[in-house]
């Protein structure tokens, strides 16, 4: 059958092994040639075709629930659930999500993007069926890496305990994100290994039969030492300590094995896991010689080089830019330690890493331990700097409160990927911050105007001694403007007028300033002067401009990349109304109370109203109002 | 020497056995003695008065670090660091805290309150230590129950692969706050078995000594089978596969094996675990005796019969009335699911768990896997129930807006000890949740004005369909109103009127309406009409309601006993903003951008200023201002 003539998996249950093998064969070619148009997860994807194949063949979706553990690794799910025809539109604006998603398909039964929660969902579901008497199976696809993360792990222990039919199939490919990281991931390579010790348990077995005293009064000793071949042989120990069966592991590239674990595993009572070693990449040279994982989210490439097609940069990325001013602390301040999540290549610390290795600790998918660890350093006088993407410090937010700001400890944030971020979607946007560390005590919370200003930011984070800092910063690319030679220090609570103007003054800061300096010519033209205000000071405020912009009774526009609901406008009215000011004008420009799907961050402000245009209009109705009421003095 | 003269740990290093006895026989009678009129966290403190002297003597705090999990159980150290004479103040306003609190002394390093933390602690001072180049030792203490949330496993993890010098005493007691669950628990059961399993050991190994084949070909064979000995003896294996060094299991009663067994430990290079054995309770009868942890934390009680001392409550405690009201809804709705985070006492769901034992799940102290397990169910059309506390809501964040608010599933939160909270603290507050629920799409947000009101809106919240649903309650009991009969429905978002007045409005919910209430009549007496409205939908807003008192141009109080930062206040504020009502007055009454420390909470509230004198007084203000203003018509 033709992928695009896919509609439901139901002819895999009568291809043979050629067929899939020809099948697989053909996925593969098709996700390299439209992924080097779109980019997307190659990586993942060809990793798990067999296993994919085998999974729809073996078991019956959508009645049997597979539950994809982050869920970038479904795009073989997707194809052979009928979407082959939307792969050109890939991870943009109204097209199809790179991630599973409930609307497009009833194959589709779990959500995702943050990792570890596939085992927890599971879990939910076979609690679901067994209380509702149905008989449907429930099979989570989890990587090595997503285990790791304390959610999984949490998860484990409570289906390992309660004993209910649910499959675990650990994808275990040795690369999470990046090169794995945890005791957990040496249990794991042991257990890879196991195979080779299958001939000395054969003879061993045989040997015990063989001793006589084995026989006679240490009969329920040599049961005990029959129990202890299973542990020698390490396979599987670890999970069976757990309750789980155990099977693996099993080659994940090799469609009979995997179907035959899998057929093992649906008719096994009780929680089951199904250990299966895949190869990132698999089937693409320039994926597969890839140690380090270039190729997990990747752009466009040419085909047969493998060469990434690059749009041109006007500034550094700001990521880059963060480890490279962390790199030049690190070398005069010995304090500064980093801490990352599973992110040293998306964070891009590679520089940091080689030039400071005992000093950067990648500390896995585990943002909860991550926070606290470095509020442990910081109780010690060290500079902890947990860098971060914003979405998965949600993750963090507890630790953040209670370990980190409750203690008031010099603890460094760096935020990446802070405000929209496009392809990856509603489950990866930095948008929520601001709204979840406002009303945190002690916070102080930053962003720069530029990748110039950001450099700043960061020095001034480390000299910064009076309790938890964040500096946010975008994904992507800096604007291109000329970068200071020296590290200076930006005071704290610091606002900054970047134009004057005499009529409205509009409160923004980073990725939404150069709307509002456009903005700012376009009504200078027309006649309205507007104050123009890079507030980089998110928490607290510059109170003395503040109180001044209020005094002066100049309608006030805030403009963010960030949720309304209790961001920085919200915080602006707090502090008019705090300070009798009942009478401001105050217009909030920002993300609406609803998530935001994937796509361009350019089509997705225009979406929801955060243009240049938006600012004129919304600044000019602002400055009407005030006329009409007369409250211009 | 006598507890009131202890300044420091120092005696200890020359204390023989019999001196030690004695003494944690007079810390004992001193625990219960002062706690039966104090109240506070018996059992776990009895549990580990051998341990701590042991820990103290042969450790040298402050050089050498302790880290408290959780930390109620640090009494008896609180006692060898000089704090005896503060017991008397225990939990009390400026009194000594329930918790390790760093202001108190140099050898309280770690604050903690909420659970899991210590181990990601102690790796953040292992790995300063070791930058620093000194020698301190780091040593956590973590109970079984601890063990089991998912930010103890991630640091396990870490703490395994990277080998550091650190020291793990697990604190077994069998229980953690309540009985424990989780795989992980049998492991540690097994373990705790394993003693038993010497004998045999001997007797195995020589045997295999005396095996011909042995000696010959399969010698490497044998090697291996000396190592699964290990794993057959089961004890340790589980933590020496994770890397750790396992010593144990430990008599934790007993001072000759602590002590030995810590000195080991202290010359042990990389992390090690000390696994001991501890009775809850421990020599107190009334406590010892206790299987279902009554004793956990208790209040004021007599010391010869264990008689707990009550204060007469004018109604059902919140807690017991929502657990029975999803009984009865339980009875005729079969998809109702109660999952609990190791609540099932504090939450009081007792009943439900005798009633419906398939129906309700204790996932142990687990809030991230409760939360994406109920989103799990909710996808499969049952109607989860997530009972939890409001402080350990933090854990779960990410899980809300990822799993259940961003695929609006229709997953239930009642959420226990919403506001104050008294005698725990700052870290066990739930005054955060509005402000990070608030900003989440999708979110319903209500609070009943009392225990009727409550059971309606916990029907209200089976009965809703259309997204997640979140319904908070003090700790404590009720105010002792009568209850209707039968439960009813309650609009979403729909407001009420308590008292009408057109001279100002007071918007509330939940327990700070009685204060209003009481204003409402000091103003009447003074001519001053006050509307008080029970704003019991803090989202969404009655929109009719909030409109109509816009356009009347009422100044608005609004009372909330919750962070003010993007606050139900502030939300108030956003409204009236968004929807072009510039002049409108409002002051917001609630708890300001810091974190509040334990005492009783009537104490807690007058110290912020949230008192009815400060209602009238902050009214009158509002009402004086506008009118002052002329805006009144």
């Amino acid at each position: 059958m033709k992928l695009e003539e896919i509609q439901n998996p139901q002819f895999l249950k009568n291809y043979d092994q050629e067929q899939l093998k020809k099948l697989a064969l053909e996925i593969r070619q098709f996700l390299i040639s439209k992924l080097s148009v779109t980019g997307g997860h190659l990586g993942a994807n060809l990793g798990v075709v067999e296993l994919t194949l085998a999974l729809h063949k073996i078991f019956d979706s959508p009645k049997d629930k597979f539950i994809w553990d982050v869920g970038h690794q479904a795009y073989i799910h997707k194809i052979l659930t009928g979407r082959t025809g939307q792969f050109d539109t890939l991870r943009q604006y109204k097209g199809l999500c790179g991630f599973p998603k409930r609307i497009e398909s009833e194959h589709d039964v779990w959500e995702t993007g943050h990792s570890s929660t596939s085992l927890s969902a599971a879990m939910g579901m076979a609690v679901a069926r067994d209380l509702k008497g149905t008989d449907e199976k429930v099979v989570a696809i989890i990587g090595d890496g997503a285990l790791t993360g304390g959610m999984a792990l949490e998860a484990l222990n409570h289906i390992g305990h309660e004993k209910k039919d649910l499959i675990v199939v650990l994808n275990d490919n040795e690369m999470s994100i990046a090169p794995n990281v945890g005791a957990l991931h040496s249990v794991l390579g042991r257990m890879r290994t196991a195979k080779k010790y299958n001939k000395a348990k054969d003879e061993l077995e045989s040997l015990i039969r063989k001793i006589p005293a084995f026989g006679g009064k240490l009969a329920a000793t040599a049961e005990r030492v029959k129990d202890s071949l299973k542990y020698m042989l390490v396979s599987g120990m670890f999970f069976e300590e757990l309750g789980y069966t155990y099977l693996g592991p099993v080659d994940g590239h090799d469609l009979e094995d995997l179907e035959e674990n899998l057929r093992y595993a649906k008719k096994t009572e009780g929680p089951v896991i199904v250990h299966v070693l895949t190869k990132k990449g698999k089937g693409y040279k320039p994926a597969e010689q890839d140690i380090i994982d270039h190729w997990h989210g990747v752009g466009p490439y040419k085909i047969e080089s493998g060469e990434k097609i690059k749009a041109k940069q006007a500034g550094p990325s700001y990521s880059r830019l963060v480890s490279d001013t962390l790199c030049t602390l690190s070398e005069t301040d010995e304090r500064i330690v980093v801490i990352t999540p599973a992110m040293i290549l998306g964070s891009q610390l590679q520089g940091y890493a080689e030039k400071f290795p005992d000093r950067l600790f990648d500390v896995g998918i585990a943002e909860q331990h991550a926070m606290t660890m470095a509020a442990g350093l910081a109780t010690q006088n060290m500079k902890p700097v947990l860098s971060i993407y914003s979405t998965f410090l949600q993750r963090a937010y507890d630790q953040l409160v209670h370990d980190v700001a409750r203690q008031n400890l010099n603890v460094i944030l760096t935020i990446d990927r802070a405000g929209l971020v496009g392809a990856d979607g509603e489950t990866h946007q930095g948008v929520f911050d601001i709204a979840f560390m406002r009303h945190v005590p002690n916070m102080v919370i930053a962003m720069g105007k530029d990748e110039n200003e950001l450099q700043h930011l960061v020095n001034t984070a480390v000299r910064y001694d009076d309790g938890p800092i964040a500096i946010r910063y975008p994904r992507g690319n800096g604007i291109g403007i000329e970068m200071d030679p020296d590290l200076e220090e930006i005071p704290i609570g610091s606002w900054e007028v970047l134009k004057e103007g005499s009529d409205a003054v509009i409160l923004t800061f980073g990725t939404t300033i150069p709307m509002a300096m456009e903005a700012w010519e376009i009504l200078a033209k027309q006649g309205i002067s507007v104050r123009v205000v890079n507030a980089r000071f998110i928490k607290p405020f510059d109170h003395e401009m503040m109180l001044e912009i209020l005094q002066e009774g100049l309608p006030i526009l805030t403009i963010e990349e960030a949720v309304l609901q209790g961001g920085f406008g919200s915080s602006v009215l707090e502090y008019a109304n705090d300070h009798q000011f009942h009478s401001t004008i105050v217009d909030r420009m920002g993300i609406p109370d609803c998530f935001i799907e994937h796509g361009s961050v350019t089509k997705l402000l225009e979406e929801i109203g955060m243009t240049t245009e938006a600012v004129v209009e919304r600044t000019k109705k602002m400055v009407s109002t005030k006329r009409k009421k007369g409250l211009y003095t």
